[in-house]
């Protein structure tokens, strides 16, 4: 039980956050996951923080790496599940999570990756258009 | 981190087992799966154990009991992600988790229980004809 598992979901990978991330834990979880988006090509990231009841700065900050390395690989992050006493808290602490996508729980989240990714492929096809207009 | 976080995923339910199920925990889990069940109305159940690395005859009892006790609310129960050292371990224990339904990893798993609800569905349908005829 050394390791947070990764379940692969289609395009979309799946984390459930459910014990305290130590420093160990939670780089070797950056690690994998990067890996884990990088093999598989993944389009999303899916973090639940449902069994969380408290976090720290650190454990922001982690969230907050993982969202901008996966968009370096073209994928998008979305954590669900974060509890009413934890987003009070990360609002205290003023850490609101700048940079990452949020969603209720896991179907919003899927929903909300879904719609970014349709998103995205609209975009580029509109590029393509653009491109061969010149 | 008290409780283990079952995660809603359209008609399944879904839950990764990452930390050592003792006693408590474990019934507590049961109780959760459970009711849920009943709650979402669930037609499948998945048990991603892949993070699991040491099973003993507790955790596979834990395992049959969900198993059965979702049937009763007409539910299946698929358990995913078993490593070869804990399917070695479990044959060797004499637990080959009768009654549990099992798959390679978490896609896997998911298209079991489609085929099975499709065929439950299809099942059904063939009574209510049945019942039209007399």
């Amino acid at each position: 039980m050394e390791r947070i598992p990764i379940l692969k979901m289609g395009q979309f990978l799946l984390v459930t956050i459910q014990v305290d991330l130590y420093d160990r834990l939670a780089l070797d979880l950056e690690a994998d996951l990067i890996n884990a988006v990088e093999k598989n090509a993944a389009k999303g990231v899916l973090i639940d923080i449902s069994a969380v009841s408290i976090v720290d700065s650190f454990m922001g900050r982690i969230l907050g790496n993982i969202a901008n390395m996966s968009r370096l690989l073209d994928a998008q992050t979305v954590v669900v599940g974060i509890q009413p006493a934890v987003a009070i808290t990360l609002v205290e602490l003023g850490l609101p999570l700048t940079g990452v996508r949020t969603a209720l729980n896991v179907e919003r989240g899927m929903e909300l990756l879904n719609s970014l990714i349709t998103f995205d492929d609209t975009t580029e096809e509109w590029d393509d258009d653009t491109d061969n207009d010149h």
